[in-house]
């Protein structure tokens, strides 16, 4: 089959690789019909992280069902279905709880959480392909409603970005009529303002510097804050009556930098600290990561970072971190989605056929203004 | 009034001062019978936080109210209360919220949380004295039952450290049946051992490396862990088949230091964040500041630690921090003492007159083996 | 000072009372500016509670203070102030942990909870009147901004309607994305849905029987049911794909009667459980009392329901009850309308001088078309 | 292989039926060790249900792991394994959710929830019986530790009435300090009161009339109440200073009878209602059923009770019911017993070959003295 493979930093193809197939009695296996290119693929993509050379992306997929193992029960070959980017079991302690996004069974021991190409995730081949297997297929496929096809592009941002931006939302601890800043406009920042939108939030405020962003933001009726031309946390106190922001969300993760280009993994932190007010909680969904050997100093190639601890423990505030378990809401944020209350398609820049893939990371990995989202459509390329 | 007067580090003396007196119609004012010392006295005492010269001490108080203004109801003369150390006026949006360990009427525009005797907290003369005045009495006070004077040794606890160690284990998010580890056996991390312990903990471990703190841990059932002869994050790995503590707690604060004495206010985090398992949670109380000027570097002189965020945001754990709201559990943990389900008094070493005071300062600050929590007695003084 | 006086079943009049004032320390006296006209008074009105004759109505009130005591500290002459129904003091068992519906000092001895103007409630006088004392202001009042003229007929729904409806979708457990049905589309009920819309419902159903409240509730987007024409269950159960709605709210009481007039207590609630899907939420804020003398058979006198709890277990369901601790939610709801995203003055649809009160009672008490919801504005009167 | 087999009204044998096998990729096949009678297989012994003739009883089973199919990863031959009651899938929207209680797929279409024989459960054949085919088995078992034969006896309530014990509890909202009382003191009963005891509860009040169950209340400091000598509710009420217990948990279900023998359904339930304080919660595992033929009157029969609904609502409580979601807590109380924190088996009376089955039946039904619990082993069977 073809599929979008890494060959090393910047370089990436469509090539041939062995056809996904059904391997264990409970995979099924699905035709790719819509799959994202993520912002956390950039972190692969420009050789951050250790992926291997010549294994596939791609975690944010939708499908069709084209064939099922023999202890399936539920998904149906014909099936459209959403596959959460994370790899999960459901019958590990961590399933069990809810925690699918720590799955201990779709790792290598001693490692928890499972997800397709990506790295230290298990090793499962991604969906930036034109097939994908799905082991412990039951309980990983959400199955689409009859609107699938005319709503692909809203659903496929079910796999990861949406339930992600919410994800950061939720663990922000945000209660309807309350305010939130979120710091990252990206997709997942843009997800986390339109869930917070959606959950009754009194006041959106997010933190960017990209005009093509800050533009969607104000689209669904958040503030947009350019940290290029002010200061974030100064706007923030201001927008909330000198008390700070009830809420904050981290969505730009370890590569964080200034306006002027210089990074600093704690620089969103510190600055949400700073914006929530005493008493507030922070969901933090940037991708940190334990080893950083690109880090531009000592103490962040250790994936240490320079945290202004004594300011959180003062103001009394509380973080959640970590991957979402999509599993917790994507059938809640799909059923919204099907009636009409969320629209999260309205990122999408460009849909796209797999082959043109090798070009959209070019420009999505520049930041090019209008590249805000790219879909990619394997089953309906030439 | 006799009171515990600060005159500088290391530095206190029993002298005269103007007495406590109904000062606003909500105020109460009550003879002080027990009050502690606490481990966050000693912050102040050695001159490392800017508490001014000439003020009281005292943020554990028990005592029997001698006045109340004309608009307390509910509190009369003749009640043995407990007096939660947060100042708190019980009607700002914090207050209302049950943040009580944040009130915004208690402390000085733009910061939010008081206590008696305490540096930062809104200047509130605190109780290591004959009287206390307490503000909004009806609100504050907590009565006691019958057995008020018996278990005395008990109820002093309900003003601060059992309140600060149940909150720990609260905001860790401890479940009945899972394990917690906690780093710090003083009075705060023991009291966190004995809330673990009421609230269905399967394994409680704490770290220290006072023989002293160790036995008392023994004695109501937790695992002992001395780190000045093992690894911390091995025995609780070991202790929990190589998975990590569901939860942990911090106990200790920014001047953590390793068992040779060498100063690292990301320690005790640090190794937190590596003895809890993925997903897990952590409660900090132990105190940490926005800027310590006697801190041993320019890093944690601004309050910032190198926090090993990589590892927590890679594992997906989450952490509340701060202070303990004492009125969201005192009311319970009462219940609990007068029922014989839980006796904090087990940590006692010491109850003497006010005047041992300056004395007990010395050897609790020195840590002198058997001196584990001093309770001191006004009322009862010669 | 003018106020509405019971006089006996169907009988109100507006007559001279004394003036309301300050008597205690912590009280804030208040000129009253708008106040409504509430379902529950009509139980009042029509007989069927033991309120006292000579009593005055009126616990939906929003004013401004004019006189505070000497105790007050946050609340200050001239500040435009929302009144929560319930009457709570802030520091006894209930009000600390937040139930403020139930407060212990604000009724006689043994009975929980407190209100202005209502039957068993404390003998508080009521708000429809030129003046209203509020005790224990400090706690009580909730400020409102800068455009509480503009928006005063928002405002005055915090007292109590939207509170309450909001405490029903609460207490049902709805989550976003999740569906609900609510019978009852009186002002109540009608809050309910525009609480379960800001809540992120992916579908809000209302069943009610009256055109005009039918019509109110599809402005908001909710699907009206009107049970004189269908079958509610039917409906519900074809909404939800035959699975039933995910939670109910009860938005009706204990006078509950089908189309044609025929009251069982039990109605409501036992086509809750029969509407909402097995593991549902459920709930009640509509009125039911312990002894209802004139209720239409011996079981309903002494306050009981055939209440079909066979099938409430069988279904896993679960059901909350009682009225609303508005002050659990009024601060937000203050923000959200202050933030244009909740607008329940849609209901509104009368604003009438206190002297046309009992004129008003009248067409409300008959549901007449077109009075929908009644504000009266005792400080705009002739 | 050897079953207990239901051949009518008060009566079954064992008697040989086809064996348990694998069937389906997941199944997992266990030799039983262990398999308790429980208090709801006497509704069915008695006919009060519509349980099919020549279906075989047992939901609470442990055993050994002898085969497993194809799909199976996690579980192996030679585990000792407890199979919670509750048949479930694990992917359905309720099992990812965690309402395993209720599972859409172990029923027949619009039912929820299954069980292992079980009336209207599913149809799945029970384990009182030499082996037991558990479907959805990497989901379905809960592996146990090495000490799994040595402590079988608290093992074994783990399918069941310890975890259904704990339920009633949570659902009953019971926080650390409080009070609760519980109507009914068989076995899951009981196990409440354990439960209770190990959550931290300050008192455990449980009403019966058994000497037996009586004394193994107190056994573990549980107040008992002996309801044919003394009003319950006036004792609970005594026992808690005239306020009423925090929280109540029903035990009985809907053949609940006073002392005299008299069976009305609503009977504790009203009973609870008015033993529990304003503001207080309920949890109800004992069953009730939607149509009940046996029914003492006409109302009963159509599963409805009369409840007193004007209390409950007066007193602002909340009510959970249905049946355990076992793994919701399964694993956590394992461990508990691994740790010697709980020891469930304190309740058992008899351990005993499959083949006194009937005999145990015949005992158990009729409540005689010391027949508390009956532990099945057929495995050891001669």
């Amino acid at each position: 089959m073809k599929a979008l493979v890494y060959n090393g930093p910047h370089d990436v193809s469509v090539s041939d690789v062995p056809d996904a197939r059904i391997e264990r009695p409970n995979d099924v296996l699905v035709r790719i019909t819509a799959t994202n290119i993520c912002g956390s693929d950039l972190h692969m993509y420009e050789g951050r992280t250790d992926f291997e050379q010549g294994r596939v992306f791609g975690h944010e997929n939708v499908g069709k069902v084209v064939e099922v193992g023999d202890g399936v029960d539920k998904v149906a070959v014909g099936d459209m279905v959403s596959a959460p980017f994370n790899v999960s079991c459901g019958h590990c302690q961590n399933c069990e709880h809810g925690l699918t996004n720590y799955c201990l069974a779709a790792n290598v021991a001693g490692m928890a959480g499972g997800a397709y190409g990506f790295a230290d995730m298990g090793g499962w081949v991604g969906g930036q392909a034109e097939l994908l297997r799905i082991p412990w297929g039951d309980f990983q496929c959400l199955r689409l409603p009859e609107d699938a096809a005319e709503k692909q592009n809203d659903y496929v941002m079910l796999s990861d970005i949406f339930p992600t931006g919410w994800h950061a939302v939720e663990m922000s601890g945000l209660k309807p009529g309350e305010t939130i800043v979120i710091y990252g406009g990206g997709p997942v920042g843009l997800m986390a303002a339109l869930s917070a939108s959606v959950k009754g939030a009194a006041k959106v405020m997010i933190v960017d510097r990209h005009p093509d962003r800050l533009r969607l933001a104000e689209q669904i009726g958040a503030i947009a804050i350019d940290d290029s031309k002010v200061d974030p946390v100064e706007q923030v106190t201001e927008h909330t009556k000198g008390v700070g922001a009830d809420r904050g969300a981290e969505c730009v993760g370890y590569q964080a930098h200034d306006p002027q280009g210089n990074e600093d993994n704690a620089d969103t932190l510190n600055k949400l600290v700073a914006s929530v007010r005493f008493t507030g909680g922070i969901g933090t969904v940037g991708v940190f990561i334990p080893q950083d050997p690109g880090g531009p100093d000592e103490l962040s190639q250790q994936g240490k970072a320079r945290f202004d601890f004594g300011n959180f423990w003062f103001k009394g505030q509380q973080m959640g971190c970590g991957q979402a378990p999509v599993k917790r809401y994507n059938r809640h944020l799909r059923d919204l989605i099907a009636a009409d209350k969320a629209t999260p398609s309205w990122i999408v820049s460009h849909n796209l056929p797999l082959e043109k893939a090798p070009d959209a990371y070019k420009h999505f990995d520049a930041r090019e203004d209008g590249w805000t989202k790219v879909v990619l459509n394997p089953a309906q390329a030439a």
